[in-house]
């Protein structure tokens, strides 16, 4: 990771801007313009459709949960490895809009470029291009193309082509393309992946242009969905009136088109309205698709461009009216932040049905698939701020009990459920079980999601309906997947997973997993009390429906009071494992640095495992998740040591230890790190982000500000607030939404202020006292 | 494993017999009856060619060491993984002759069949099947077919077949056939295996057949290698002389076949001896193969099956009169070690560049891969039998350490020589590395045969030339893999390795492999030693050759002194590793019977890495080899807790328990483990003795006598007996070579008695005293 790049983009508080188009940047500012709306997912590629080299770029369409499923080839395969894939699969794209000036094609890499510009209207939502093109015959043509995805309608993206003759007269063609011969895996985004989808995966069954309209149907050839897009526009500011010609299909390119010719006069601007539309079987039985997304289209024409825009962009303040957070006088990582949010609001699915990926919809990278990430670097954020959109991540997770259940069964737990480390469908996509299948924790994971959703909403009904049941299911793998080992004092010993930490697998007693499994249990026991303050019959329905017995209760009881927890006495820390202290000291300048990146794809596994030290946050993130456990002595001693040891190779670390930082007073270490944090992506310091968004570090920045920073925190059942303003800064102010109210904070060197926005009084701790606030009521101390 | 199945085939001290012919049995039998000399391998299979199912059989005929390669496909990769397959390919085919009786085409599922027989000839090393044919038209012939592969040339193997009619005089029509369009994989003999090679991989230069000679040649399509083979064949005893037709070749079927039509009269029998010659591009230029294998076809021919056959019978006589393992009033166990020992004789590797596959060569199961089988099952059968078949895998161990030197850097060990888990190359062929390349243990098992083999022959001119140097190679990848633990007292630590038992992978401080390791560097430090003896030249050039620093050599020894041991305190035995006793207890019944043997096929690996049980003799093997350095109370509790906590699902434990058993006196339990080693493959215990031998075991059952009832060791560097004669049998007898001496030992329940056959004076530990020897002098005691 290199931290001490130069800003890309200009330092701007709301918007990301590129300046010029250059084929070196081209391939990572895709990933900056991407736009999604957790559902529908696009790169920002451009209009003009360029054929881009493998290390050039890569169009790319998505539809969250839409994969294609292969064989996974194994060297050796043993029982219960995946043996069918998933894959996020790059769809047919209806984006390309070719126009010709003249006859002349416009290209930017043909001609000439003026005033260039392209930005990412964070605030409002939406992409737009602007430039003057000339063409090589001399042409003189100014561009504006905008592009969102709507926020408010799931299916739909629009884009508008604005095209002003500005030193002459004459044709403009404008041809809306329909490109269906698209495969997954034609770059170089999954570089260890060793199988499919590779080559077309997606069978024509409908390809059609008329009138306008271009029609799209296909389904997977492995897992059996289907899929359909479709795309139409409209001309205003023509002088001659509309033509619109049919320019048909062509099978074997499987692509179609739809051109339109007019006649503009110099300075006379046309506007071409689009609209995209894009769904699947996963909503609705194929043979409706056709009408479905015709429908939707007519829609999106009669609304009509602009007023589709504000309604998006309404739906876009909304979110930033609460998420947004202000940093006074540092726009730079004013700007890093709002990047961030942004990109990780449009990424998740918000269907109930869908997840979300490690890169979003950005990119093929991790074939698309959900992991921990979500859960606990991204849904923290949404609870505090949206807590529509993470209840509707929980609820996918819910809905996947089916296959978790199966997987536990799998994995030779007669009880409970075992979440997939990788999955789209709800089923374990890891091939490589090392690190996959082995990181157990992903189910303390998402069962920690679980109950800091119901603490911080108060959402009963929620709970009552699916955490509960949830946080049960998952306690039940806790409870047999350990055993009281006599050798170590009769405490529950977890042998043979994997932590967070990627370069020490297969390991016994992982600090992390063996606390977050402990908690799990403890919130799978604190749920059944809720339950009885539910009412009796809430209660017993539900031990009926589980088939709780006293007995095992009585044993999650007797793991929660018996955890075995690795620990050094000399150094008097956690080890991060059983194994830990045993392997060598790591000496980075072994390593030469060109390797030092990416160790997996440079050594072996087993000389990667024999080194101390970690790869990214483990032992030190159950230590800040559950600081309440500990003296600020141990989280010191603690915080050294793993900082000691840790490479930050992974994207998931830095802000985790900035907010162990900021709890034990550490705070320059803890600016460092959120600074490195919420710049990542932006910067791109790890160099790939043209592969996609880095989700969880990007949401991991909103929590080093409000979880570290402000130190809001609900450990102990009540909210609670620690802040602290970073010496560089001037203040900050943020919202948080807590069981039904709203929060406005704002924190300077000279005051505190929170003020209870909306909603029921309520007494939260700030610091070292209890305070009480009523609606519309500010409290404010100086300091 | 089922151990309490009847004999398969008649109890006979020096044959085995199959007395019928049946589909259903013909698979197994194609492993009973298979041959070979190290080089060539064959299957039992039937001179007619039948047309075998899946389930029925696979004709199979090997070159050790030809293999192909393909790429190796992986769900993920990472570096160090293997990514090219090696796999020992199924050959051409000459064996096939088609027998045509009057145009009656001779099938033994049409017409009938009488007086059916076939043997395998131990003593003499050959095959032969004898059978009364009645046509389905009536008419009736006698076969007699014999068959062996030359211990005399490397590159033949010979056939005979004699025809008689006994009822009629008619056309007697022989057809020789090359069959060319063979494929590997088209059976069930590799479950687990995701890699190929699939399909047709040898490519077709040459396919001839003239004056009876077939001659095919072809080119491997991954690993660049050529092979060649030929046949041709003699009448005799044909009234009307001989007439040889050419049939000519096949392109598209890639065969080739010569016949010969005869008349013949009844009760007249003519006779077809046929020659066969296999050679490959490793011996030669590919470009001499033709020339060479003309050769020794018509060398063979000259020479004439009955000359060959007795030179062949003299070889094989040479091999029984030292490794014959008398057992006085069981011939059912005898039958069973003879078995054992002629197959594993037959299976080695002679000419220092090939090795010895798990599976000999008598199928393509583990891809006709060596493990660690050869050293430390197979070698010291050798070494104390046959000498210079142990020198000859041995050599092949020295000639690859250029790979096994590559590898140690793979594995980030900047010096030494770490030998793969899986090969035929001496390159890592095991695709799966918790059950592969993190056996490190393999390092320290070739070491000690290097050392046993030292020892026992004390033969020093390969000790100079071979063995110092892998010794020393092996040694500095366990200077370099451990750490000394301060949180273990300063004890060196090996981390993340996989010991014997492959169920429980990836593990710290196996007891086995810490063990083994530990004795590697001290053999290396003795070497050093012994080198200095052999003079201060010798010793200072290979200093100076292995740059090999005092410093080093201190680190060695401060290793030596200070290995980690994981031990229980409170059953006061060694755990297999540091987890082990953290683990849940095993209960069997938990277990489907159906599954119980097959976990890996019925369970993920992490579920079976979490019990408490082992797959094979682990911690006890160590225990056993390195006996010296415990008390027999020690050795006594460990094996009672390894035998409970044992489930043997491996063929390779059974004979280890049992010469631990003796060890400890437990000699009932020994002599169960010993009867259950012994006729395991004959009586195929483990149901899968079609897929090949399990060479391992088959040595391990003259060990189990040898070094565990006979208390053959040379432990602490002397010669040294502790018999012991089991109860159910009368006595036994066998000799052993130690150090250029023949010595000859019988044992009874009344007497010892250990003669000199000759070589040097010798003093050797008889129990708990010394004995003296002189050369043709017997020593004598009664009980």
């Amino acid at each position: 990771m290199d931290i001490n790049k130069k800003a890309i983009y200009p330092v701007e508080a709301w918007n990301i801007t590129e300046t010029e188009f250059s084929m070196t940047t081209n391939y990572r500012n895709e990933t900056t313009f991407a736009l999604s709306n957790g559902y529908i997912g696009t790169r920002g590629t451009f209009e003009e459709g360029y054929d881009f080299s493998v290390d050039e770029g890569l169009e790319g369409n998505f539809i969250n949960g839409f994969y294609e499923s292969v064989d996974i080839p194994y060297g050796e395969w043993n029982y219960g490895f995946p043996t069918r894939s998933q894959s996020l699969l790059n769809l047919p794209d209806l984006k390309k809009t070719e126009i010709y000036v003249d006859g002349e094609l416009f290209d930017m890499r043909t001609g000439k470029v003026e005033d260039y510009s392209r930005v990412l209207h964070m605030k409002d939502g939406y992409v737009e291009r602007k430039l003057i093109w000339i063409s090589p015959s001399g042409k003189k043509v100014q561009f504006v193309m905008k592009r969102f995805v709507s926020f408010v309608h799931k299916n739909r993206m629009y884009q508008q082509i604005q095209v002003t003759p500005l030193n002459f007269s004459g044709e403009i063609k404008i041809r809306s393309i329909l490109t269906g011969n698209v495969e997954n895996h034609t770059r170089k985004t999954n570089p260890l992946i060793g199988y499919g989808p590779f080559g077309s995966r997606l069978h024509v069954n409908k390809l059609m242009a008329d009138d306008g309209v271009l029609y799209y149907e296909g389904n997977t050839l492995g897992s059996g969905m289907t899929m359909a897009c479709a795309s139409c526009y409209q001309i205003t500011g023509t002088g001659d009136g509309e033509i619109v010609t049919v320019f048909g299909t062509d099978d074997e390119e499987i692509s179609a088109a739809c051109e339109s010719t007019l006649e503009v006069a110099e300075n006379t601007t046309i506007t071409c309205d689009k609209f995209i539309v894009y769904t699947s079987s996963q909503d609705m039985d194929a043979d409706s698709l056709e009408a479905f997304a015709r429908k939707e289209l007519s829609e999106a024409a009669e609304d009509g461009w602009k007023k589709e825009l504000l309604a998006h962009q309404e739906k876009t303040h909304e979110f930033w009216n609460i998420s947004d957070v202000e940093i006074y006088d540092d726009e730079a990582l004013q700007q890093g932040i709002r990047f961030n949010l942004f990109h990780i609001m449009q990424s998740a699915g918000r269907d109930g049905y869908t997840g979300m990926g490690a890169k979003g919809l950005s990119g093929e990278g991790y074939e698309g698939h959900y992991f921990w990430d979500t859960e606990m670097y991204v849904l923290p954020v949404f609870i505090y701020t949206a807590p529509e959109l993470a209840k509707k991540l929980l609820e996918y997770r819910f809905r996947t009990l089916g296959p978790a259940r199966d997987r536990a069964k799998v994995l030779g737990h007669p009880k409970g459920a075992l979440y997939p480390w990788r999955t789209i469908n709800g089923e374990e996509a890891s091939t490589y079980f090392p690190l996959g299948t082995a990181q157990y924790h992903i189910n303390a994971d998402i069962a920690y999601a679980f109950w800091l959703y119901v603490n911080v909403t108060g959402d009963m009904e929620f709970f009552k309906d699916m955490a509960a049941e949830v946080l049960v299911e998952t306690a039940r793998v806790w409870a047999d997947v350990g055993y009281f080992a006599e050798c170590k004092g009769g405490k529950y010993c977890i042998c043979a997973v994997t932590g967070p930490d990627e370069y020490n697998a297969i390991t016994d007693n992982n600090f992390y997993t063996n606390l977050m499994g402990r908690e799990n249990i403890r919130y799978a026991l604190k749920s059944l009390e809720m339950l009885k303050e539910q009412g009796q019959e809430v209660y017993e329905a539900f031990i009926r429906r589980m088939e709780i017995t006293e007995e095992e209760t009585a044993y999650w009881q007797k793991i929660v009071d018996n955890m075995y927890f690795p620990y050094d006495e000399k150094r008097q820390v956690y080890a991060l494992d059983d194994r830990f202290l045993m392997l060598k000291p790591w000496e980075d300048s072994k390593i030469p640095p060109e390797k030092r990146h990416l160790l997996y794809e440079n050594y072996h596994p087993l000389f990667v495992y024999r080194q101390r030290m970690c790869k990214q946050a483990d032992a030190i993130f159950a230590l800040y998740l559950h600081s309440n456990f500990f003296t600020q002595e141990e989280l010191k001693r603690n915080y050294d040591f793993y900082q000691e040891v840790t490479l930050h190779h992974s994207s998931l670390s830095n802000c985790v230890f900035g907010m162990l930082a900021c709890q034990i007073g550490n705070y320059e270490e803890a600016y460092e790190y959120f600074a490195q944090s919420a710049r990542m992506d932006l910067d791109d310091y790890h160099d790939n982000f043209y592969a996609g968004i880095h989700a969880a570090n990007m949401a991991g920045t909103w929590q080093a500000i409000i979880n570290g920073f402000a130190g809001v925190r609900v450990n102990a059942g009540k909210l609670e607030l620690h802040p602290y303003v970073p010496e560089k800064w001037k203040g900050m102010q943020f919202h948080i939404l807590y069981r039904g109210r709203k929060l406005n904070i704002q924190l300077t060197h000279e005051m505190t202020r929170i003020e209870l926005a909306a909603g029921e009084p309520l007494s939260l701790v700030l610091g070292d006292k209890e305070i009480h606030l009523e609606e519309g009521k500010a409290y404010e101390e100086e300091i």
